[in-house]
Order: structure tokens, then C-alpha cells, then sequence
């Protein structure tokens, strides 16, 4: 039973599959649609095509482009020295909002997987490699996510990454800034014991 | 600092405009979009302007619709002797949901407000009382929002309606089935005392 008119139970039913967005919300967000003016309708509707059209990978780093290289491989204040290795886009916008990280970046797309079938050439690690071979990089950071296909992956990387004259490096593990100990789970506390520093 | 490329940007300035959907969700939802098949974007895109271009109001309740009337002023089983007077679409809807209502609707589009300069001419009221000249009404039932503006407007309609050979009737006000007295508010706690019933 259905009461809606097919074009809006079609817009609920394809909001209804964007991450987090139950049925209620998706309902509330069409009816926000149909009430909204025309241009923001046109404008959503272009932004939705947009991403895809117009969103490619940098020829170098992997990361999210609107043009052959991304911003931060174009931008000529960015230190080449350093890359930090993440797995996904996402990851490289956390370090970056963070504003504290000043070097190139090399975006894996993924992580390796092998219960899923998803190995080494599923991943941009020879472009890695071909970089360590052209570029000045003195440091590649791992920031592959701390579980288990992440630190899977951060494994294998310094293996490949060993034969090169470059310094390997992976991000501290410990309780989080302004954490309570009282809930930091037995795992991250055992680290931050085992890599604790002087004062 | 706008760490996205500009087409993403774009998007999640758009998805942010939704109801309850923050700066975190828009990107979260961009980023959905932008690994989604092409397919789903052209669907998400089309339905989007879909809404805009194939919805008109029903020309006899003013309920959204895809034709000329409603699928409910459409359908032959539905009671034409009663008119369930609501102020919004989303409210037939919430109605309609309930599946225990078989009769018509008409929708006001909005309530009485006379601070916000909204006046009788603003509602579809002039059309409700055509209705009633032409159609086999026996009963009006109005269920405007129990709160000022909904009852203000409620309060105009019956007199409005009350030159007519017609039954106006709104819905109860009492304590919701399944809630607990406890937690009821004390004006709907004097409604229900008020309007107590026989066992």
C-alpha cells in the first residue's frame, strides 16, 4: 500500500539507499525536494551527475581530481619529500582537515583482502613503487587503517618498500588526545603502554 | 580549507541543504554517490527532477498527483460521502498509512496564520465549499494539527461549513494508545478527562 505518487515513492526509494538514510528520512527529504524551489532541484540533480562526470583520479596520487592532478600534487607548496600511504580518499580528507600534514600523499584504493579475493594488483602499489623510483621522497608514511586488512596491507607495503633508500614510517598508536582511559578499549591501552615515551 | 575537489564540494553543499542532514552525512552521502554505478546517479538525478516535473496537485482534494486527480479521488471503491480535510499532503498521507480510512480527502495546503499574513485565500477553502455544492458529501471530518495555527484554522472551517447540510466532525484528542499516563502532558491529560467515555 502504497500512497504516494510513483514520482515521489521513485525519489524516497532511491534516497532510501544513501548510507544512513532509513525510509522516514528519505521520505522527509523528498517532500523537502518537491517543496524546494526549481533551482535547487537542477542544481542537485547536476551535482548528483557532476561527481561523476566530472571527478577522475590524479595521475599521480590516486586521489579524488577534477583536472589530470589533484590539488595537492599541483600545489607547488606541498613537500615532496614526504608521501603518506592511505587506503581510500576519505582517509586522505581526515589528514588533510586536520591541517597539520604537509607532504604528497598516494591513495591505494582499497586494501588487500585475500578471503575476498582482492590482492596486490588490485591496489595502486607499483604506481607506488614507479614513484619511489622518479621522485625525491625521502619518507612514505603508512596510514593504512589499524585493523586487520589495513596493517595486512601496511605489512606488505614495507616489504616492497624495503629494497628502496626510504625511510618507512606508520602512524603512533595509543589512547586518543583527550580520551578517557577509563574507556579506551584493552587493545590501544596495552599499545600505548608498550610504545609509551619519556616526559 | 576545502580539501574535496570542486564537483564533490558542490554535492555536499547541495545534500547538506536536506532536512537532518548535516555537513558529515552530506559527505558521507557524496562519497556513496560519487563510488555508486553511473546507473543509480542517472536514477537519483532523474527523480530528483521528477518530482518537479511530473507532480501537479489533484484538481479536486489538492493532494499531490501524477495526473489530472489523485489516486485516491481516482479510485471508484473509496466513500465519497466523507471529506477528511487535512492541512498538508504528508498529513493524508499519515492517514492513508493507517489503512483504516476509506473515504476522500481534501487538502488546505497550509493553515490559518493571520500574524504570518496567511488569510482564509491562501487555503483551498473556497474549492472545499464548491465540493460540497456538487459532491454527495454527508460528513466533514477536520483534522487540522491539534496545536494553535491547526486549531484556529479548524475553528474558521466549521463556520465556514456550517450553512452546509453536512456533518462536521474533527478527529479525538486523548491519551495515545500504548502510551504511558505518566509521560502524557497535562493539557492532553484534561482532554482525555474532559471527553472520558462509557466502558
Amino acid at each position: 500500500m502504497d500512497p504516494y505518487p510513483a514520482p515521489v515513492s521513485r525519489l524516497i526509494e532511491k534516497l532510501g539507499k544513501l548510507p544512513g538514510i532509513g525510509r522516514k528520512s528519505a521520505t522527509r527529504m523528498a517532500f523537502h525536494i518537491l517543496n524546494a524551489p526549481r533551482s535547487y532541484c537542477e542544481e542537485l540533480a547536476t551535482a548528483v551527475m557532476g561527481v561523476k562526470d566530472d571527478i577522475r583520479l590524479c595521475k599521480k596520487c590516486f586521489n579524488l581530481a577534477d583536472a589530470g592532478l589533484c590539488g595537492i600534487c599541483r600545489n607547488p607548496k606541498r613537500d615532496e619529500h614526504l608521501i603518506c600511504v592511505v587506503e581510500d580518499p576519505s582517509d586522505l580528507i581526515a589528514i588533510e582537515l586536520t591541517g597539520g600534514y604537509r607532504g604528497l600523499y598516494h591513495v591505494l584504493h582499497g586494501h588487500l583482502d585475500p578471503l575476498q579475493g582482492k590482492g596486490p594488483d588490485t591496489l595502486h602499489i607499483e604506481e607506488l613503487l614507479m614513484r619511489l623510483k622518479t621522485e625525491p621522497v625521502k619518507e612514505v608514511i603508512i596510514a593504512t587503517n589499524p585493523d586487520a586488512p589495513g596493517t595486512t596491507t601496511a605489512l606488505y607495503l614495507q616489504k616492497r618498500l624495503a629494497p628502496f633508500n626510504v625511510k618507512i614510517t606508520r602512524l603512533a598508536q595509543g589512547i586518543p588526545v583527550g580520551g578517557d582511559i577509563e574507556f579506551v578499549d584493552s587493545r590501544t591501552l596495552i599499545a600505548s603502554l608498550k610504545r609509551r615515551s619519556e616526559f
